[in-house]
C-alpha cells in the first residue's frame, strides 16, 4: 500500500512522530475474550497513547492486516467500525494500509503518525531530582481484566464491566495540554505498568524517585464494583495512561480535560525507585514486566 | 515504538509517501525456499519499489517483527543485516519498529516514509492517449523462480541463479530521474504483473492500451540460463520493475541510470488493453493476479 499526504503550504516546521504497534491473535488479544470491537480499539489506542505521551498530535493511521481465510466478514466489520470511530474521535485518518491472507490467526499491524512543534515534544529524558511525578485516572483496571479471564477462562467479562481493558481511551487532549503549557518534564504512557514505564523515565532521565504507596490510583473494577490491588496498580500494564513530572513551581491542575491528576511522589538523585509504604517504610520498587495473552 | 524524526528548518515543503507492506511466513516467503537475507531484502525491496514509483525519495523505514520463539538467533542476523545494507544503499534510515513474540510463523510489517517536492509526484492517473509505454528492465524473472520451486520443492533453487527473485533491486534512482526530468506521466512498479499493474493505470487514468507482445523484455534466468515464457513476463509479479507512460514528444534514453528502458505499446482511447502479436493480431489482455506461496 502506498499513500500520498500531502503538504500544507503555510504550515509551521514540525516533528514528525511514528509509532508502529502489532496486535497479534494469541498475543495481545483472544478471540474468545475480546470482541472484534475491542481488538479494533486497542490495536489503535496504544499507537495513539503513545503520540500522546510526546504531547504530540495524531494525523494518519495506517492498518495492516492479515486475516485467516476462514474468518467471518462481520468480524472484519465490527473490528474496521470500532477502530475508525475511535480514530475520527481523536481527529486522525485512516489512511490506507496492507491487507493480505494470514497463514494463522489474525494478525494486524498499525501505524500512527503524529506532528509536534519543533523541538517541544515531550521526552522520557527530561526530569530532573525535584520534579514531582503524576499520573492521569487510575491504575491497575486493564491487568485486574486479564487476572479474571485467566482465573475463568470459560466466563466472558463484560466489557462495561472493564472498560480501561477493552476500551481504553488514550489521552490525546490531555497530553497535548501538558505540552501546551510546559508543564511536564518528562512523559510516558502507562503502556508496561507504572513499575516499569516510571523505571524507564528514570533511566533515560539519569534520575531516580521516591513514590508513596498510598497515594497511588487504583482502578475500580467489577461487577460488584472494587477495587484493583497495589500489586495490580503497581505493575499492570496496558492502561495507557499518562505517567509525568513536572517541576515544583509549576502548579498541576488535579483535574485536567476532565481526567483527575493524581500526585504519587518525587523524582530523587540517584538511580533507585523507591516505594514508599504508608509506615514510612521504603524498599526498592523492581520493574516487573507485563504478561501478554499467550495460552 | 515511538520514534521522532525532526524536521529540518529550511527544507522546501513536501508532500510525505507512506508505504507499509505485510511479509508473512508462508504467504510471501517460505523458509525452505528462501534464505533470510532475501526475505529480509524482499521485505524492504517492497516498500522502495513503491516509493519509487512515484518518483520518490526513501526517508525512512520502520520494521515490526514478530518471531517465533524457536527462531534461531542467527536467522535474525542474517535477516536484518540483509535489510540494512539495502537500506544503506537507498539512503534510508532504518529507524525503529516494534518486536513480538509470534503465534506462528516469521511475521514482519514495514514501513517506508519517503518525500517528494510538493505536487511533483508522479501518480498512476496521469496516462494520456498517444503517450507511449515503458518497462525498465527485464519481466517475469521472479515468478519463473517460483515456477521453478513449485516444480521442485525439494531442490535448493541458488539465488544467483534468480537474483530478481531473491534480491529485487528496487528502482529508487530511475524513479527519481524520470520525476525530476518529468519524463513520466503515469507510472507504477510491477510488483502484481504487467497485465495488472497496466490495467491499473488505465482504470485510474480512464484509457487504454495496445501492448506489442515481441517487444517485452523477457527475463533472462537459470542455469544454463534461458529466456522466461511469454505468460511470466505478461503476468508475472515481483519484478519490481518500473512501468510507466511518457508523451511521445519527450526523448526517453533507451538506458537510464545503467537501466534498460523498453518501449512496449501505447496508450489508447477507450477502456481495452490490447496484446498485438507479430502478425497484428491483436486480443484483450487480461488482468490475471499474482499468486503467493500458500502451500
Amino acid at each position: 500500500m502506498l499513500r500520498l499526504l500531502p503538504g500544507r503550504g503555510k504550515e509551521k516546521i514540525k516533528d514528525a512522530l511514528v509509532t508502529t504497534d502489532f496486535t497479534l491473535e494469541g498475543i495481545h488479544f483472544r478471540r474468545d475474550w475480546h470482541p472484534a470491537e475491542s481488538v479494533g480499539h486497542r490495536c489503535l489506542a496504544r499507537g495513539l497513547s503513545d503520540i500522546a505521551a510526546m504531547g504530540g498530535d495524531p494525523v494518519a493511521a495506517f492498518l495492516s492486516l492479515a486475516l485467516p481465510r476462514d474468518l467471518p466478514q462481520t468480524w472484519v466489520g465490527r473490528f474496521a467500525r470500532s477502530l475508525i470511530s475511535l480514530a475520527e474521535r481523536h481527529g486522525v485518518t485512516l489512511a490506507g494500509g496492507d491487507m493480505a491472507e494470514s497463514p494463522n490467526g489474525i494478525l494486524a499491524d498499525i501505524v500512527v503518525l503524529g506532528s509536534v512543534p519543533k523541538g517541544k515534544s515531550v521526552l522520557r529524558s527530561g526530569a530532573r531530582p525535584g520534579d514531582l511525578i503524576y499520573v492521569s485516572g487510575e491504575l491497575g483496571g486493564s491487568t485486574a481484566a486479564v487476572w479474571e479471564m485467566r482465573k475463568r477462562p470459560k466466563r466472558k467479562l463484560s466489557s462495561r464491566d472493564y472498560p480501561r481493558h477493552f476500551f481504553p481511551e488514550p489521552r490525546t487532549e490531555l497530553g497535548r495540554i501538558l505540552r501546551e503549557k510546559g508543564l511536564a518534564s518528562a512523559m510516558i504512557d502507562t503502556s508496561d505498568g507504572l513499575s516499569t514505564d516510571l523505571a524507564h523515565i528514570c533511566e533515560e532521565s539519569g534520575v531516580g524517585a521516591e513514590v508513596e504507596a498510598e497515594l497511588i490510583p487504583h482502578a475500580t473494577v467489577g461487577k460488584p464494583a472494587r477495587e484493583v490491588d497495589l500489586q495490580f496498580a503497581l505493575h499492570g500494564g496496558e492502561d495507557y495512561e499518562l505517567l509525568f513530572t513536572a517541576p515544583p513551581g509549576k502548579r498541576v491542575p488535579s483535574r485536567i480535560a476532565g481526567i483527575p491528576i493524581t500526585r504519587i511522589g518525587q523524582i530523587r538523585r540517584g538511580k533507585q525507585v523507591i516505594l514508599m509504604n504508608s509506615s514510612g517504610v521504603g524498599y526498592e520498587l523492581h520493574a516487573r514486566g507485563w504478561e501478554h495473552f499467550r495460552r
